[in-house]
């Protein structure tokens, strides 16, 4: 069975990992480590545990556990002193400080979940993410919700981390590597900040694809097309090192679009990829990746998430049938 | 295989179960509803759901899951927003809040937690415990913490309850039906105090054990010898329905005894049924049933110390040696 590994973190795993999951292809997931917002960040500053969120989201696209257990893993406690928690991080941080070890508290998970493939933190250190060298911001929901535009190259984890040995044993013997999506500055790039992880990249075989962001965000990417994407992935992976980049080149429905506007983020211009004098080292994976579900923000849930999304059966489609050399 | 029915709460039934289910008979665990101390309380207070806490208990003793999974549900939480919440307790609140229903959540978490044997409550009705004509006092805990002697008579539910139609069903059908041991008033008596359980009861060809408390209580049922709770126990189910008791026959550790002695308890005593006139309806199944493993006390009590508690093994084999008429 060929080997597919995703590298990223948060609602673009999930999507990617529920469509990749009805392929018969050896999942792995790496996730981040960065997070530090809503319920998550709650239960680091209290019980002193790696951040569970993006973990939970990976574990829950994973499961074949049925749906009842999907939905408590996912379930947002809205009053009381549970308020803006989330089940399954909690599950994930008791289990982690009844066992002493995350990576042990994602197996069990993994197991109670029923899950196909194996999901890993990119990093067992307590990292920070921070950015800025005069204004410093630490921490990754602070830096979200930032303007970071003129300092966003000097983006950094906490201490310096090392990889997961797992992650990299993973990457090096991956045909197919899947990077993306979500904020690039705050989700992706701190996967590639960490010790260990582009050198990995390069030493692995495996086809690289990145999987494009669908909306440009102000104040981090405003105004990025795919090819600007690229360009940042590849400052940290290598240049030349992305084999295929999958974007969309359909608009999103209007009235949605234009909510998205009056924020400031706007969706991603394919750029001159397409024209024929253009002059890429990748092959271009242009489809309709929106999807036409809704989707709703959840009540009670102190983060603000995004509406417009892949359509993961489009996304897993195009990337198994391009990208992995034949099943 | 025979069927054996126990009916109880809180740390009482663990005990039970942890003996019970070491032998090949069909277990049904029928737990209390009344309690709302401790995290359960707050639980019952913020999301509006049945009490979990002693379910939890029944789930975690008939547990054939790995040592990981029992931790977890017995996990407690020491600081945070989540101090003095009980991760067992968090999860079959999530599961009913997600399904609606108490008794899908606590099927959900015995599938989690791979139990041998079945768990119900008494009632599927939010109840209050209530005790007192002039000065009133509700709740459990409120009156667990009370001295209740003078009107101990008048306990009662709130609003009156109907029993759980599956809880009737395995009393009717059951071949032995254990009862107790925990507080009196506050845990056995309540359990018979909803409509339709000592009907049952009355109804049921079983043979019914009363498992009898090791120490007494001050304000409750301090100066109890074994007849004394055993007349409690007939006032609720008819004078003669009680087949055998199990009492305990030697003394705990001197040291024990004596720091139990400053807060008014103190080891139940035989009382006359052992002497020749003794004229009792049940069979006596006396037996040293203290245990000598050491046990600390939970629910945030700063100070380590021993517990005098059931020996598990001890009980379950003089119950089935003595009242299931063979295996």
């Amino acid at each position: 069975m060929k080997s597919l590994v995703t590298i990223g973190g948060g609602t673009g795993q999930f999507t990617l990992l529920s469509g990749l999951k009805k392929y018969p292809v050896r999942l792995t997931s790496i996730v981040s480590m960065a997070d530090d917002g809503g319920s998550t960040g709650m239960l680091r500053d209290e019980l002193g545990v790696l951040p569970p969120g993006d973990v939970r989201q990976c574990l829950v696209a994973l499961s074949e556990a049925d749906g009842i257990m999907r939905d408590l893993f996912n379930y947002r406690y809205d009053n009381g002193g549970l308020k803006g928690h989330n089940f399954g991080n909690i599950f994930l941080s008791s289990l982690e400080k009844i066992t002493g070890s995350f990576e042990e508290a994602v197996r069990v998970a993994g197991l109670v979940l029923a899950i196909r493939g194996e999901v890993m933190p990119v990093t067992p250190a307590k990292v920070t993410l921070v950015c800025g060298k005069e204004k410093v911001l630490q921490g990754q929901y602070a830096i979200e919700q930032a303007r970071i535009e003129p300092e966003r190259a000097s983006i950094r984890l906490e201490p310096e981390s090392y990889a997961n040995p797992k992650a990299v044993a993973a990457i090096e013997s991956a045909d197919c590597i899947v990077l993306g999506t979500g904020n690039l500055y705050c989700s992706i790039i701190p996967m590639l900040l960490v010790r260990g992880i582009p050198e990995a990249l390069g030493r692995s075989g495996a086809k690289v694809v990145y999987y494009c962001n669908l909306m440009t965000k102000a104040g981090h990417y405003a105004g990025f097309n795919v090819l600007d994407f690229v360009g940042e992935i590849e400052r940290y992976i290598g240049k030349g090192r992305v084999d295929f980049v999958t974007y969309n080149n359909h608009l999103p429905e209007k009235e949605l679009v234009e909510r998205y506007a009056l924020e400031g983020e706007f969706p991603v211009a394919v750029g001159d990829i397409e024209e024929e004098f253009a002059d890429v080292s990748f092959r271009p994976l242009p489809a309709d990746l929106v999807s036409r579900a809704s989707f709703v923000r959840k009540e009670g849930d102190p983060i603000k998430r995004s509406l417009i999304r892949h359509n993961p059966d489009a996304l897993a489609a195009l990337i198994i049938q391009n990208c992995l050399g034949g099943l």
